[in-house]
């Protein structure tokens, strides 16, 4: 008799944790990063007679992004810089059971591009990981809120600063780098969840050790990358101040050891100066959890010339392509193509546009990977000091940061998406190190005839088609949460939470919560009753205008102007709303 | 034939506007300050059922006094320092119509004793008057948010700032200034509401010309105050620098012209410094609202030894006392006294402790209208430099800016009050114009062998009364609201709004909003449905330590340390919560 060895994965614990939908336990809700809950208590019928359980204001004003984590009768919250972390006691009114407070260097703030932001932070082994705006990352005892340890992982006067949520797997807490804005070399890092100390850094360009790279095992769309291919494409040492920050989400397949993240655009803004594809900018990394090696990778946007970073979460969900069962990531990137790839082998499967206005380029070759681009639209062809426009989507993307949820129970993705274009013209620009290394001038204006800056869309990854489509004054910048009861909820920037059918779209529910949303909708259970939660905060880089009170139409990297509305509807103010249904 | 001549009232519209339950045109709801709304469809049988129905973040963080105006469909909500004016329109969920931000000189926060509070805007004749932190007056145009005048009130180099809420009376807006800590000389001002000129001003102190007082007609208990009183009982030029300042609430009687409001502590904290009773600090004064004329004064506190400033507002209501009928006048003074007056002739009817821990005095004798003081808790007796224990109430009383509400119904007054003792040692100071001028610290904590630091009670202000009184582990710090319905709502530092049994106390409902509340409960409808509204956001001279992040004992005029606890259920941030009951 012979008996299968079982798969023994460390962080059990966790991944236990994440499978009981009562709890909230990692930013995304799961490793797949598909904010699914399947709850169903509160559903289609009933989500109209949703009301307000209770709020909390966090004490920090500016863009509230990411949500609580919900681990037993506790509540984790946290805030953007100063990074103000909270544990709430669900058992007692949410009486604060520790605040943790870091002490940063307010020089920070104006290194951060796009507002003092910060994703959340994550669980694991009876700790809270906190990744400060100053780069560090903390662990604090769960319990009691005592730092456990502390380490600085970059140098904000050089531009480096952290907003990503930590993700804790098998004994490691990894994190990605900001500052692409600036110069910075995009990174993740893998520390040891028990010391601190680093395990592996994967860095986004460089010598295959540090990419960590097999120039003949680590494949790009099937083939061999081959030798230091993460300098290769770069001139001269540009690759050092190159960016492919990896800000965004990062994912987790426990069966293929697997985590996958994107890397931001190559610095700067300026296509002229960086001639070469600026490998590894713009691209999926497949890397290996244990040692960080890179599995595969895919590049999205080549030689990007329009900010269109490639850090938008990796969803990995499994469905039939073809009649054929497949172990998807889906990615919705900032350049509007709604990408579905074997996540086992980097395989291109569908390639799409997730928002008709796109018109950068016209497709994507599966084979070659390679966007067809548009003569017209682009900002290299143009040359420096030439304003190109009318391109979309803006540098802000067809979508940002805001995550997409998918929903095993209809096989759709639902995705808050940005609806918006812009003229960009490329400047020369040198590089001191913590000073912004941009090179463009961009405004940003709703597509020819629109006045949507938004819609809240359902996408079938199988086909890359657009299910249904919501539209939305206001780019959608909250992250989306599908629920097995049905329900899909989602926020504006206005500071609506909305409820919709996710089968039609249609608005079941909506409530006006006291800030615009950029946190992420997330639900969990307490006493046995289903709560919904969402920061409100207005802020991020759409609302970066409000939270920094930058008036001039191209600030704020050219953000201003296609958002000064929103001012008539929200003012700052970090608040979060618990929603449950009537006793 | 013979008719009574119709008597006519400018301000007929402010007068008529008031009477309309469906609108909320003036921060205590009426003239009377009574807080009490004639609408029922929210009663004790429903409001269970009470939903959150809308938020709105102020973006303005430390402390949210007051509450918002209703008039027609624009609500007017306003704000802590900088003092940001909204117009939201209810129409349109809430829709920002116009704001309006004053620029103010931030060299004014330091010289607000008791946290960068504002007690709401008023109305009248189209336009919004905002009373700003600088002490400028200004009027704006209620649809468009325009500047229409404004006048400076005072110099906040030397101290003087504005907290207090503007009251329209007949063509005029009044304010009162604020500044007592500093040895800022009392005043109120009523400026032309067209033109924004002075009409009059009535000191606190000084010569008859400038208490505009008349040393035959004016009268204390009944008595000519004869000449110069306001001079009188002080040594040399002291009374001009003596405090008395009018920070608190005005009450209007439109029959007998009179405008009533109570003057603050004498300058310094310090009582062996400025011997004397110091008229007229601690009064109550009724004023012609014509003239300014002085017609009746009540002084509570003479020479006051404890900070028990007496600008708590003055309730005007119609009862039996000895089955008369009597125009009374209630007060709440931080003292600990509950006084009725006839606020006609200003004769002293009742005057008993509100909350019965009150030791530093053993009664108020009603023919002299003098306290009976208790030699152990005077800190003129116990001399400079002398640590006096145990004194209750703390400098903060019994009850401070906090309004109570009147129940016509009931016949009951809704009393927020403090449950809080000190010590209190006097030193000398020196007095610099702009420099704190007080003079004693102090420390503060519960009553012996209490914990609770508030009681909400019901009072019968024509036996001196308390009916019921509900125990809070804070002091409550919000103003009440008594409604036809038969339910009283007020907030708690905690956070909480709660509605209770107008009759019995029980608690109904209670509701968790973003921050603790200072604020002031309203209610109103719109499109036929009632609706509740209150302020949160934490501060106040009880949530200084919080405001201002002070965390020293005796920091914050000694409130630092008895509030301290506040931080585990509560932080920063400005909002509003608008309930209603579910369609
Ligand atoms: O290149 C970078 O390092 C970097 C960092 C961040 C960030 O950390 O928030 C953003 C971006 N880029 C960016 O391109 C972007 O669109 C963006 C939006 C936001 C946001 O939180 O709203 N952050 C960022
Ligand atoms: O003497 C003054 O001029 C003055 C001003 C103020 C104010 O304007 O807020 C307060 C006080 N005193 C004061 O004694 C006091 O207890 C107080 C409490 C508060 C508050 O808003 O919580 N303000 C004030």
């Amino acid at each position: 008799l012979t008996s299968q060895p079982a798969v023994v994965f460390a962080n059990d614990d966790l991944m236990k944790l994440a499978k009981d939908p009562n709890q909230w336990v990692m930013p995304a809700g799961d490793y797949a990063n598909t904010r699914y809950s399947a709850l169903e208590q509160i559903n289609k019928t009933n989500v109209k007679n949703l009301q307000v359980a209770w709020t909390f204001s966090t004490g920090v004003l500016r863009g509230h992004e990411g949500g609580p984590l919900v681990i037993g009768d506790m509540m984790y919250v946290h805030a953007p810089f100063p990074n103000t972390v909270f544990a709430l006691d669900l058992k007692n009114g949410g009486q604060i059971v520790w605040k943790y407070e870091p002490k940063q260097d307010p020089n920070v703030i104006p290194v951060m591009c796009c507002d003092t932001v910060n994703r959340g932070v994550a669980y694991g082994e009876g700790k809270i990981f906190l990744h400060q705006a100053d780069t560090t990352l903390v662990a604090l005892d769960a319990k009691t809120g005592k730092v456990e340890w502390s380490v600085k992982d970059g140098d904000p006067s050089a531009g480096e600063t952290g907003t990503s949520a930590p993700l804790v797997v098998k004994g490691k807490v990894l994190i990605g780098n900001s500052g692409g804005e600036f110069g910075v070399r995009g990174k993740v890092t893998a520390y040891d969840i028990k010391t601190g100390k680093p395990a592996w850094v994967g860095w986004s360009m460089g010598p295959d050790s540090d990419t960590l790279m097999d120039p003949q095992k680590t494949t790009a769309l099937g083939k061999p990358v081959g030798k230091d291919s993460g300098t290769a494409t770069w001139q001269g040492d540009q690759w050092k101040i190159g960016g492919g920050t990896t800000w965004g989400w990062i994912s987790y397949d426990p069966e293929l050891n697997l985590v996958y993240y994107g890397t931001g655009n190559p610095s700067t803004w300026n296509p002229v100066q960086r001639p070469g594809d600026n490998k590894w900018s713009m691209t999926i990394f497949a890397r290996d959890a244990d040692t960080g090696m890179a599995k595969w990778v895919y590049q999205m946007t080549p030689h990007d010339e329009w900010d269109y970073d490639g850090v938008n979460e990796m969803i990995l969900a499994n469905q039939k392509i073809g009649g054929q069962d497949r172990k998807l990531l889906v990615h919705f990137d900032r350049n509007g193509f709604g990408y579905t790839l074997d996540r086992a082998t980097g395989e291109l499967l569908v390639a799409e546009k997730f928002d008709p206005a796109v018109n950068w380029a016209t497709k994507v070759d599966l084979k070659t990977g390679l966007p067809e681009r548009v003569k017209k639209y682009s900002t290299e062809a143009s040359g420096q000091d030439v304003n190109t426009k009318g391109i979309c989507p803006a540098a802000l993307g067809s979508k940002d940061q805001q995550p997409a949820a998918f929903s095993p129970k209809t096989g759709l993705f639902y995705v808050p998406t940005n609806h918006v274009c812009m003229d960009y013209e490329p400047f020369k620009v040198a590089y001191t190190a913590g000073q912004p290394y941009v090179g463009a001038t961009l405004s940003m204006f709703p597509p020819e005839g629109k006045t949507n800056l938004g819609n809240f869309i359902a996408w079938d990854a199988t086909t890359g088609k657009i299910k249904w489509s919501i539209p939305e004054p206001f780019s959608v910048w909250s992250g989306a949460l599908a629920t097995a009861g049905g329900v899909v909820f989602y926020g504006t920037l206005e500071g609506y939470l909305k409820a919709v059918d996710a089968d039609t779209g249609k608005e079941l529910y909506r409530f006006k919560t006291p800030s615009g949303i950029i946190g992420n909708v997330n639900t969990f259970t307490h006493g046995g009753k289903q709560y919904v939660a969402v920061l409100s905060g207005i802020g991020g880089w759409a609302g970066i205008g409000m939270a920094a009170g930058l008036t001039g139409e191209t600030e704020g990297l050219g953000a201003v102007g296609a958002y000064k509305a929103l001012s008539q509807y929200t003012q700052l103010g970090g608040a979060l709303t618990v929603f449950a249904l009537p006793n």
